[in-house]
Formats: structure tokens, sequence, C-alpha cells
């Protein structure tokens, strides 16, 4: 049973806190064992990387096969229905049109002292996406991680997957050869950071990695960070549906069911003004989890981690929402767009009765790479700024070098850095 | 004496390299005793934060004055003299004037299909703005850190600043004042982060931590990173200057000693088609740096770290400059527009003869936070940006909702979701 919350109860502050510090990932301590990794990987390269992937995804690599042939490619993209090939180029083209939108523009100009300045975005030179294999090995990802990329213009997008027991899903390299990913390699966990990060024979380093993985793999995104860049440290999916009296139960029921059946954590959390939806929505999910083909992770999900909590009004809602930072927020409402502005801590919004969350999984066109774990409070979706960076410039000409003058040599004064100050007035003193 | 190579000698491959991956920075293990100052922070919270900062800073603190107050701010902004005072806020109004030329604009569309899609910006609540004390302690880093978080809205930018020996320059907190900062501790290192982090009674938790620090502060970033936003790990500084004949070598001279005089591991190249002015620059440098006061520290980073190059042309500089990724890079010709388009990775530009880096320091308007240690490859300089965060915004209405069923379905059933298809059907079946 999922844990019922109602804000009008006296220990409701106590158990919303609880809620919200409850863990829901294992936080496996790792560091040692990845530390040891990367080193080897740096120290032997493509030998290391073939010997920890045979290890661990008892693979049956060399180094001269942990790279995707063409012909595999091809071979695994005529494995994949004709109409699972439409449906993942229609959600090509979605994700790839707005994300379009998202392109930055330079902003040069000239002030009113005569000084240029201004801003100069380019895109990353290569860039490498990690892509999770087995159990949750999903095609709408490779997607996600890697049309922004190509967007922003990246040259080298080098996507990494495992193949444990040398199995991988046809779909994974059917989406990498639509959305242009330009290498593949049959690697994972914290070896495939290590060599995409430093680079080996087989596989050039990249600039920047992004995509999720499990511990081993987050442990080394974050060691490896500095080396190259990295997006964020994935957690557990979530969802909040926030619903009043006009909502469906059965339609939000399903909601909270699509999120709970990522199993690993995921957490489903319903608010609403109306206890009657509240029960039938409880109601709900326990009928159409019986109707689930494969209902166990599901319901263990929602039993484990779900919560239905009862406020007394739609401003109460947001605030819980705030508070919650969740990946996902849907307003379940005739009229979502009058409490939208309130929401302002949230991955993605999804408005009124007909959104559900798992459109934006895959074809709505938005990025369904989105900060985790209250990480909203701080971090963004995955987009195209993402796989660029951005160059400031300046330009001085003799009078506004003059105009600058005074007030920079006054701070480098005080900031004891006299060479500072000297390079600017050496310019000046012809 | 600093390294001197040219490119067209056979073994420059190898003395590039060399000098590219080049340590200028003790890298000290400190992983374990930071994870132990955050744990003790987490669990005693200002008690503990009060010794740590006694411990290391002899401080003279108690939690209850671990902040400045307002009288404190007040008096020592009251000590900074009033040219200083006005060249702070000559500084702090170009910054801010530059910074809200980056504020984001929101984009919400409706497609062809009917489905309503965008992306909505909003201000991170609260940040934390680390800045060294001691012999670096610039007001001018005050100001560059705080200003683009005030820009994007952020109501809480509380700044940590370590006192050693209860010593504290008062343009510090004057800058603080001028740039809007709403709190400041006399804490530092990873006790600070960990406060930032995770909250005290006297400091409450902020959700961005940016700003540098010593290996003990870059450790605890990288160890709260995913509890909070970080923005990176700083390295020490660095310059690129690109000449030609048409370059003034004492003008050179003077910024690449600028540079030097961060000492830190701070970087200097040179990097020229001119023969004579490489000598010429050689030259100066050592005659200035008899000139400069504190001679010491730069004279020992610019033997140290320093480069001079010599290449046959300017494209060849620039594919140097793109390998280098240099945090600064002066490009002192006479028309620095024609090779602006080949450097493409690169924290800030510097066009043409008047435009010396250290005016990018303090009062250009650009933000001197920039990418080090080749990370511009990857990542940008601090910007408005850093402080803000895009949420999705997704509606569809039925008939959309329709539109976009038949290729999400498809996906759900690749990915054995079979949960999310059914989300989507459920809203069209009645």
């Amino acid at each position: 049973m999922p844990i019922r919350l109602d804000s009008a109860s006296p220990d409701f502050e106590q158990a919303f806190v609880a809620l919200l510090g409850g863990k829901r990932e294992s936080s496996q301590e790792v560091g040692d064992i990845v530390a040891s990794i990367i080193a080897d990987v740096r120290a032997r390269g493509d030998v290391a990387v073939a010997e920890l992937t045979n290890k661990f995804d008892h693979a049956g690599v060399t180094p001269d096969t942990l790279k995707f042939s063409q012909d595999e490619i091809d071979a695994a993209t005529a494995r994949v229905t004709p109409d699972v090939m439409s449906a993942l180029q229609f959600a090509h083209d979605r994700i790839r049109a707005h994300h379009e939108k998202q392109r930055p523009e330079d902003h040069i100009y000239t002030d009113d002292l005569g000084v240029t300045l201004g801003t100069r975005w380019t895109a990353i030179d290569a860039v490498g996406i990690y892509v999770p294999g087995g159990l949750a090995s999903y095609p709408s990802s490779v997607l996600m991680n890697a049309v922004p990329a190509k967007v922003a213009g990246v040259e080298r997008i080098a996507m990494v997957v495992p193949t444990p027991n040398g199995q991988l899903a046809s779909a994974i390299l059917a989406a990498a050869r639509i959305a242009g990913v330009t290498e593949i390699y049959r690697i994972g966990g914290a070896q495939a950071i290590a060599a995409l990060a430093y680079g080996t024979a087989a596989i050039p380093r990249v600039d920047k990695v992004v995509g999720p993985g499990n511990a081993f793999v987050a442990t080394a995104k974050r060691q490896v960070f500095g080396q190259v860049g990295i997006d964020m440290i994935a957690g557990p999916s979530e969802v909040l549906v926030i619903a009043d009296g006009s909502a469906n139960p059965a339609w939000v029921a399903a909601d909270l069911i699509a999120q709970a059946e990522h199993g690993a954590g995921a957490q489903s959390i319903l608010v609403t003004t109306e206890k009657g939806l509240a029960d039938a929505v409880d109601a709900e999910v326990d009928r159409q989890l019986s109707l689930l083909p494969k209902q166990t992770i599901a319901r263990q999900g929602w039993d484990e981690f779900g919560a239905i909590i009862t406020v007394g009004s739609l401003d109460e809602a947001a605030d819980l929402a705030n508070r919650i930072a969740s990946e996902h927020v849907e307003l379940a409402l005739d009229d979502p767009e009058m409490i939208l502005p309130a929401i302002r801590h949230a991955g993605a919004i999804f408005l009124g009765h007909h959104t559900p969350e798992a459109i934006g999984d895959y074809v709505g066109g938005s990025n369904h790479v989105l900060p985790t774990a209250r990480s909203a409070r701080f971090a963004s979706g995955l987009g195209v700024l993402d796989f660029m960076k951005r160059t400031s410039i300046l330009r001085c000409d003799p009078s506004s070098l003059a105009a600058l003058r005074e007030a920079a040599v006054t701070i480098a004064e005080v900031e004891a850095l006299d060479g500072h100050g000297r390079s600017i007035s050496i310019r000046l003193n012809h």
C-alpha cells in the first residue's frame, strides 16, 4: 500500500519530510573499485577494457571487436520491424524539430564606451553517450541523448552500450543509426566511462559524457568530471500528479502505474484537493495493476514508494510540488495554466487531462532526460546547450581602454596584482 | 626560463603533448578527509563548523558568530576608500549591464499537430558563493560570482569566505554589499561547502554552490554534487597569446606577466609566427619582471610553466589554440577577426592590441570565472544561465494525443513498458 498523508493532519510536516528524505536507491560505496578500473583502463587501454567487459558482461570481446561494425548495425536495423522503424523515425523527427528551437544565438555588441563584447556559442567536438543495456535498454533514450548533440553540431557522437552475454536489442542500434551516432562500442560500466574520458587505441577520447547508468557508471562520471564534462548524476525516476475533482481517476492511476513500472526506486505521488479522488485513484491503481502483464515491478514500486497526499488547496499543492521538485509534474486539472506559474521547481510539466507523462517519454518532442532526486531545484533537462559552450568576446580600442583604465588599475592595486594594472597602463603611456 | 618550442622541429609534437599534459597542481588526495568533514557537519551542524573553522583558520568563532552582522559589513565598507568604492561600483555596473543581456527567454509554441510545447526558465532559489580568503582574496571575484546570480533573480545569495586569524580584506565585504549578497559567513574549506549543501541551524542550505577554492574545497564540491548543483572544478589560471609581427613585444610581455603573477600553477603561453617577436618578448618579460614590486611569484610561474612557441602560420596557431583550449586567448594581431572563427575552444577571447586580458578580469563586463585546465573544450564561463534552470512544458488535447498515440504505443511495446502505452490508450478508448 502506498503511504497516505493529509496536509491538515498535525503530524503531516514530519511525515512529509520523511517522504522527501526517503532513500530510494541503495547507495553502493564503489569509489575505490571505480578508481582502480579507471587507472587500469588508463594504463592498459583496450586490453583492460576488453578484459573488464568480458568479466562483467560475459560479452566475449577482444580489443579488435569493441566497436560495432557498420555491417552489424545495418543487420540489426534490418531486423527491426517497419512499424517500429517508423515510430522511431517519427519520434526522432519530433525531438529534432523541438530541439532545433533551442539553438542559441551569438550576441556581440558595442557599448556606449566603445567596448565590443559578447558571447559566441560553439559545439563540443566529441561526446560520449552512455546507454544502459539489459533490462532497462531504451531506444527512446538513445534518441533523447543523441539528437540534441546532433542539433548542437557535435561532430563525433560515440555511444557505449553494454551487451550482457553478447545480447543487445536491435532497436537500440537502429535508433543510434537514425539519430546519427557516429560510432558504437559494446562496452559498459566504469570501464566504458574511463575509455571515453581518457581514450584508448580503439576508442578516441571524447570531451563530454552523458547518459544514465548504475552506481559504477555514476561514480565513474563523478571521478572523471573535469577531465571531461558530464551531464548529471541520474537517480530513480519520479512523477507527481496534481489533480482536482475534474480529474479522471482511471487516467491518473494509469500515469502513476506507468511511472512505477520503471522499478529501481521509481516513485509516483498524487497530490489532490479531493479526498474522493484520492480513494478512487487508490482503488483504480489496484484494479489496473492486476490487468498489467508484468505487474510485479509496478506493484512493488507503488507499494514501497507511492504516496497519496490530500491538501486543502491547489496553492498548497504547488508548495509541496516545489519542495518535492519532481522530475515530472502532471497538472490533471481543467485549468492547469492557473497553477503553472506557481510550480517553480520541476523537470517537466504536463498540462491538462490529455497529457500523460509517457507522451513526453517518446514523441512529445521535449527531452525525457530530466533532473531527478529533487535536483530540479538547480538542474535542467538535457538540451542543445548541454552540447555547446560559450566563449566570451572582448575588444577595446585605445579610447575605450582609456575609459576603463582607472577603475581597472584601482582594483588591481586592491588585489595586489600590480602586473595586471601594468598590462593596462603600458598600452596608454605612449 | 620558459620552454621554447618550434612547430617545424621534428620533436615538436612530442614536446607539445608533454606541455599539454603537464601537471600544474599538486593533486592532493584529500577524499577521505573531506568525506569525514562533511559527515561531521551533517551530524553536529554549527558546532562542527565552528570547531573546524577555529582549527583550520584560527578564526575564533562560535556557532553564534559564524555570520557577519550588518554592522560588521557596514563598518568594513566604511573603511574602503572612495576611489576603491567607485571602482567596484563601476565594475559592478558594467558586469551587471552585460549579464542582463544573457537573461534567457521562455519559448512556448503550438506545433502543426496541435501539441503545445516549450521551455520555461526560472531562477534557482538559493545559491552559495565560495570566496577564497587570505592571499588570493579578490573583490572582483565576489562581483563576478554574485552579479549573474542577482541578474538571474536568485533570492538568497549566501557567501562564505574564510578569515585566517580573523582577518579579511574590507573590500571583499564591500563588494558583497554592492553586489547584493544576502548573507555572509566567515567560514571556508570543506566545512563551508558541507554547511551550504546540507544546511545547519545558522546556515540554511542552498541549492547550488559556485566559486573556486583549494583542493579541499574542490573535492568537497565533487562529493556534494547531486545534493546541490556545482559550477566547475577550477584549476590554475592560464593565458595564450597569439601574436604576429604587428604585436608590441612590451605589451605582450606585460600580459604574460599578469597571468604568471597569479602563481599557483598559472600558465602563460605565447604562440607567434615571428621568431623575432618571440625573442623580443622573452627579453621584455625578463626586463619587466625586474621592475615588478613582487616579482618572485611571477618569475617563478614564468620560468616553470611559461612557453613560447613559434609556428609557420596563424592557421597553425589556431590549431594549437584549440588543442590547448585555454581559459584566456589574446589575439595580438592587427586583424584579429580573421582568425577568430578558427579559435573554437577558449573560455574568453581578447581581440586586438588594446585588449589586455586584465581588462576582462575587472571592468570589461564579461565574466572572469572561466573554464581552466583545457575544460573550454566542453565548459563555459560563469553566466546567468548557471543560476537558472529550464522546465519543459508539454500539453496535448484529445486530437493531438490521438495523433501521437500510435508511435508512442509502438515504442512503449518495444521497451516492454506496457503501463506507458496504457496511460496513453486509456484516454482515447472512450
